[in-house]
């Protein structure tokens, strides 16, 4: 049962008292934290403790679509499991511990279980040169292919001598497994949250995502909503082809939609437009990043990245933008053992729900309404809409919020073009424009 | 009857001279002083007082519009008039006389006289804290109430004991006043100037603008004209409102407008946008404002600030923008004491009514020509138009006025896109097609 | 008989080495040597003399066109020829020789042979008071006159006394001359290349831009081509009116075209944009200048300068743009004796040469493609195109480029948009969209 709350009519600036919006940062954390030591990939058992973790949190479907199933050009591919993984070297010391850390094994290995020499050894290791203490995150999903990752200065201490090197995976039919969850709201058009789940151990890259969309979707289960709202926790890439393609006489209800994932760091936010460009989500960013008081950046769209880049491959082109903080690649710990616990904040988790939440609630009241009285301005001082001494010329700022919501409410623009075009808050002009629905001077045009 | 000059033709970088430009100024200056003492407000003697001088000017029609009438969302307020106020002390000396400033009086004051305490007394008195030797100026035409204004420093040191205050105003039944002058041109569409007259002691803000549309309509109205003209001194808000009202079903022939006020001070000059951005009084005045020689500065629409509120709104949308020097607020004498005599200068004015003479010269002249040879250039030589001996690069700018006139009269641009897009003075391209029109090179475009 | 190359799939990077490009800029340095001291003028044996040396290379049709022949506004002048010109002082020595230089003349100069004091001949004399010591370049084509042209210097030791003063030339009934080549190639679409060959003993301008053309028309006719090329060698202004008036109904075919002069200097290069402002030569050049490596500046259009006047006249409207590298009248030596043989580089000539090879070779891969897998990426791996070990984060660049082919391949973006778009080189996603099309994943759109 829904509670009273509306998203469309949060007050965005209160939310940080009524959210106990800390709390919220250190849950999310808690649940990353949780999620860290599981070996995921992009099937297999990993994927299902993952999304059994976030039941525990929403009511989430978990939908398991066997191998070899067609999605569009591609196949579902066998599933991975693996058990164990380990080097010995001629001594008979463990070297190298799967136990110890997911990304010691390349995702995807086939079994194997033999004695090589460091010659033969060496053509299955990877390593970082220029981060000599860091393992690196390396798959082989569609090349059948066994290996190790450690870090270089390990790397360097091998001796010449026979190596014993066991990998306890299994690759055999199967099943890909991904999550979805949806809420009802007034309409059924649809707002698209999308987090991919098939990274090992890595916390920015994968697991903030997971946990945004986790407690966005927990918050909004319980207020009133205008739009209906679609929660993805998929495998990357064929996650995102395979949901399509079982989906695709639905998605033109996806009216926005956001992929999110590197959203924990301590970086800007990094903001990438949808394919369109000016999709009402990427001005709804724009607007509202412009106005959160953070840093950010805005870029355009290119076919790289997450899963917008299939939400936005030609033949869907939905508007479907990426929100991250420093974007992939581009902070030294992607994609290595350091893109760890420490890496990631509860207080930047918060910031990222807090600007999540506005950008849905902005979504959620970016109405455009009709002037009723379109010749001159109405008399707003016989509403009580205004100064009752003229003559002064003070910030006025709920004044001057009516007035550019009557002067621009002639149903070519949206409140939050108002708010783009005067530079006033989208809450300002919100505001305004409810005080004057209130007075019969706007009416929403449907 | 008109003398022989034309606006079309008028050659504006030789008026400084013709019209003994100056003296203009002066004149403007010499009208400004007798109005200053007048206190006007939206309705009243003083409106009419005011509207009388400007008639011996030129021949203003008077209309009056009674109190209860109806405009759209609004109503005709009771007329207030006053003939005098002021406060004594308990040693019956005038603390504050109105016969020494109309802006003693808190405008559209009710009448009183009666016997306060101090405490009761400066709930009804206004100051400026942070400007302590100025008088604010401050209205109530909305909500009945009584007040003066005083300067901060004599408000300090008022001194417990009782006052009397006299405010002899009435507020009853009457009419709203305000003045018209048509010109007729050789076309029925119309350039709209308006200016308020509402305003009581305050120069820059009312009297300069008051003093710059009566002077242009003194020069326009003995000069062959291809549009009519039509000024407007109304007091704002309602006036404009009123104006509007009564003359909706004409008002669409309203091509071009400008809103002047603040015209007086020293300050550059700034220009505020129509609504619709780039109509062609917004490119107009761009243009002539590049090749001025003056400092300026252009700012986009917003729903506040003169009459342009109105003209602008939605269900009108009129192309009018504003012209000021210094905009209102942003000067520290904006409607206080300090906006007297000594704020605007005759220079000032005399340019203000260049600049604007040369915005409509070129609004006339700004036809669409068609190139009657648009194959390759015609040979201008042999017309006389173009240097006989070749080779040379000088800066030959009529030349190159006549290439892009001819180069650009496709039908797609008037002379104007013509000197925009090729950075050369309007009148330089003018000239250009008047020559190449004399030689049947080009054909006005009807 | 063509041979096996073909300019589509030319790998300009390569080119350097494939076509001995020193060898060409030597080779377009000699032809300019051989051209410079050769008396050209709009009509007459110079151009005759220029044309015949031209065709040693390519095998061009030499057109002749009466005088008195209308061509739109114009009328094909009297054929001017000169063999000798001299002054001679009172103590009969030769002080201005023709025979040194084609300069000394007034170009167009009719017959004169007489006795004149100095005053008279100092009507007749031009010089160029800012560079002493160069002779200007001056004409009178349209106004019969006689003059000649020497160095300020020379102009200040005139002593007082009477001179002989000698032209011979003749002006009368004749012919005006034009050079043009055709190559067929698959399509009957054409690519215009138009340099001018009126000037008399000026390398950079005139010169360089006819080795040029030259030797682009050389290098083209044996390889094999998606447009047809047209070459014009024609006088300034007269001859491309006279072949725009000649080739009216056929001028549509011509779907791009380049303007080439002032190309041999050391300057960065400067292109002026078409009249229409982003034609697709236009959008390549840009394209193709920015990948260049080499320094350069785009200017807007304007209706002054070369040929492109008339192309770009209203009438016509053509997507012809100007290429050069410091343009006319903006190098001291322009018009004047010093734009000579030391002017011009052979490494210039090169240079420019390949940037415009390379211009060409763009326009004909700038193919428009279909992605026959619009619905999500295709699986590039399986065919592969792909990576085989994921999660490193290089620069991929070829994938990239495959990545933005198939993103942007949607009907609406050409290969140079999605250069333009993607900031990759168009090498780049032409190879991308050769290997995409190799494997049926994009289909050519005609």
């Amino acid at each position: 049962m829904k509670n009273s709350a509306s998203l469309k009519t949060m007050n965005i600036s209160n939310l940080k008292k009524r959210l106990e919006i800390n709390k919220v940062g250190k849950e999310m954390y808690h649940l990353i934290s949780e999620l860290y030591p599981i070996c995921r990939s992009i099937t297999g058992n990993g994927v299902r403790h993952t999304l059994n973790i976030v039941k525990e949190h929403i009511p989430l479907s978990i939908h398991e679509i066997p191998s070899g199933a067609k999605a569009f050009d591609w196949t579902v591919p066998k599933e991975w499991n693996i058990k164990d993984a380990y080097i010995k070297n001629s001594r008979r010391e463990k070297i190298i511990d799967f136990a110890k850390s997911s990304l010691h094994v390349l995702n995807y290995s086939v079994p194997v279980k033999k004695k090589v020499s460091l010659k033969e050894l060496k053509e299955h290791l990877f390593t970082l040169p220029e981060h000599p203490d860091w393992i690196p995150y390396r798959t082989s999903y569609y090349k059948e292919n066994w290996g190790f990752c450690m870090s270089h200065n390990q790397f360097l201490e091998l001796r010449d001598g026979e190596y014993e090197v066991v990998i306890d995976s299994s690759l055999k039919e199967g099943y890909l497994t991904y999550g979805e969850y949806y809420i009802q709201g007034r309409k059924s058009d649809e707002v698209l949250i999308s987090c991919h789940v098939c990274h090992p151990s890595l916390c920015n890259d994968n697991l903030s995502g997971i946990a945004l969309t986790c407690f966005l979707a927990k918050h909004l289960k319980d207020i009133s909503l205008e739009y209906s709202y679609r929660f993805l926790f998929i495998p990357g890439t064929i996650g995102s082809i395979v949901w399509l393609s079982l989906n695709e006489p639905d998605v033109s209800r996806i009216k926005h939609g956001l992929v999110v994932s590197c959203i924990g760091d301590s970086g800007r936010f990094t903001y990438k437009r949808s394919r369109q460009g000016n999709a009402e989500i990427d001005q709804t960013l724009l607007n509202v990043l412009m106005n959160s008081g953070s840093d950010y950046k805005v870029i355009d769209f290119f076919p790289y990245g997450y899963d917008e880049r299939q939400y936005c491959s030609p033949g869907f082109d939905l508007p479907v933008g990426c929100l991250m903080r420093t974007p992939h690649g581009e902070y030294p710990e992607y994609h290595t053992s350091a893109d760890n616990l420490d890496l990631v904040q509860s207080e930047s988790l918060s910031e990222s729900f807090l600007l999540c939440l506005s950008v849905l609630s902005t979504l959620e009241g970016n109405l455009r309404y009709l002037n009723q009285n379109p010749k001159c301005e109405p008399q707003l001082g016989k509403r009580g809409l205004y100064d009752k001494i003229g003559g002064r010329m003070d910030s006025k700022t709920r004044q001057l919020a009516m007035l550019w919501v009557l002067n621009l409410s002639d149903g070519n623009h949206t409140l939050l073009d108002i708010s783009d075009r005067s530079g006033l808050e989208f809450g300002l002009i919100k505001d305004a424009a409810d005080a004057l629905a209130a007075c019969d001077l706007l009416k929403e045009e449907i």
